[in-house]
């Protein structure tokens, strides 16, 4: 039966909630557009994200994954275009290891776009009232290499599946302790997640609509 | 029977709605604190504004009036310190009038501070989650003409009610057609509402704590 | 014989140097419109700052005071409308005093606005290629108690002279220990002031163009 | 003879002068580290821009080579980590073609990263007081197609040459037009441009100090 993988992440960096598991996490078991979701929790690892994020695709061989991670700072859902093949690490991730300009795959390609229908699942947010864009960076951290592990994996294995990352803004609880900081609401955040599960599994081809950046 | 008159705008600046009017109006006729809560939408014009809030105060005699407004492009509730004696419209209001550096009250003092507890506030409203901060400056345009116009009046009657004005940002239906803008979802903006005016009418000494600004 | 008073405030909150202080000294001596151009520099104190200014508007009888301060943060030359009765601060002085919500004069006024020409300012700057703003608010630290006595200290002894308060962004060198901060060298700053004060000697009327804010 | 190419982009989007021409024509023909630095105006064009930059690759055959663009709203000197292989328009070229989702190079890998020693150059521009930091993202309109074409053709043809491309804030009397803007001055950035052509012939292995982003 088809299914959406969804996955949240640890918390990190001080925080004691990450927005991307308390939001994914409603959705698991869940079905959108006759397809069952199912979520997971990533570590806030290198290298032990993509170990489990591999296992739960070998696992259930979903149609589609969907990769979410928290943007502290950032207002919008936003919808992440490419994944670069780089860890360059501002911070140790949670078990203290903290790479510096390491390639994610040896000899990968140096980027991934998403596969996922990007425009269309900006159109889709704004026209439920969720303010979104497109991102060019996800950053170098551990979820620019979720998203580029996720695509390198699919590629490698002729998997059909579909994949790309969403990046979300502070919940309105942890923006408390960051003065000035943008945040959204659980609930907006999981209209915005089914908005986007169902958007990704209905538009096979996106729309060609402008979404880019002058600098 | 105490009452607290609570106040919503009209929307402005090419707005179809007004966040503090969305918001205030889902309080009419509630009980906070044993007190019954009004609430009345102004008009987006100088002077007139001014008008309706008055005839408001002198028909319900509250104990508490708390004025609301939208400030697009902030993240977090925001509690004003203080209203200041100029009207200068960077855009005309609803009318078309757009006065440039003309006193509110001709021989008015030059300010006058907010006689809510600013400090209570932003702590109560950041206990239950809700990100919020104490603003030096409430603008030159029809908000701050309201709370000065408001403050004036009270001082002028010899009234024993408090008062002040809030800001708050967009709804995320209005910041879709603002990239990159911050907003709040109307439900979390309901519950800070209920919080400011539990503890505004609870708090009568204010806490002794800073929320002041370097420049 | 007719002089300007300007004023530089020292280094706070771990810088090493203040851009105020660093520009104002430069035009030590110089003759603008005529007009004798005095230097001095203020303590970061609530208090001993203003005990030092009112000394040097005692000594100089200058017919313009004009006082400069530093805004991290800020992109523009801002110049400020207006200065609020209170002290609230956020860190404490270099004496380490702290004051939270005390009245800089007791029985003041609750503002008072600046005496100089803040639109023509703006307007003269931007004329230059020099960017420039006028501020709603110089916060609630030591440059807003430096403009708040400056200003009642003016209207007390009746004094003829105008006066008002600048604040400026840090200097590039100061802007490489705070990531995406911005900036403005020292020799476009010269030239700000230069203006400020040429501006300032000349205009004896605002214009009236709108700088305000709708929040 | 070895010399340095440096590329600026002729104004767009409704400015009448690029910061990046009018900084790197001021290097033409200065020699610095006995290298000799050449300058070219390069269009606002996609396609038209590589031509013309192949060209005088060609024709110089130089060792190095810094394109240079405008990033307006940025506030710090910004050394562009990689180029992804993609025209998304949000505007349209000085030609008004406004390409959607279009490779730059049909075929071409997904990303180039630079060849310049990126975390050298941002230590030694701070080093210099000048403030600067490491991009992820040059975006998608033809600063990133020029980065992109130029790291394609070096590979291509096998050059030793080194490249990458560098975002610099708007001018002073740009930021005048664009109320809240930060900016940077030439000098400041003639400045900066030496640095990085300094560094660049100097570092051929770059530091190890992380300049991430965690989103």
């Amino acid at each position: 039966m088809a299914s959406v993988l969804i996955t949240g992440i640890e918390p990190f960096d001080g925080e004691h909630i990450n927005p991307s598991w308390e939001v994914v996490r409603q959705l698991n078991g869940v079905y959108i557009a006759n397809t069952l979701v199912v979520a997971r929790q990533l570590p806030c690892e290198f290298g032990h994200a993509l170990d489990k994020l591999y296992q739960a695709i070998d696992e259930l061989e979903p149609t589609l994954v969907i990769c979410v991670g928290q943007a502290g700072g950032r207002a919008e859902v936003s919808i992440e275009r490419v994944a670069i093949n780089i860890n360059d690490a501002r911070i140790p991730d949670n078990q203290g290891y903290q790479p510096i300009d390491v390639p994610i795959i040896e000899q990968g390609p140096a980027a991934y776009f998403s596969t996922l229908p990007i425009k269309a699942l900006v159109q889709g947010l704004r026209d439920d009232g969720i303010p979104a864009s497109v991102s060019q960076t996800a950053g170098t951290y551990v979820c620019n290499h979720i998203m580029y592990g996720l695509l390198h994996h699919l590629k490698k294995q002729g998997s059909p599946a579909r994949g790309g990352f969403i990046h979300i803004p502070y919940l309105p609880e942890q923006a408390v302790n960051h003065p000035g900081a943008p945040s959204m609401s659980a609930s907006t955040l999981v209209k915005a997640m089914e908005k986007i599960i169902a958007v990704s599994i209905t538009t096979l081809k996106d729309l060609v609509v402008s979404a880019g950046a002058t600098h």
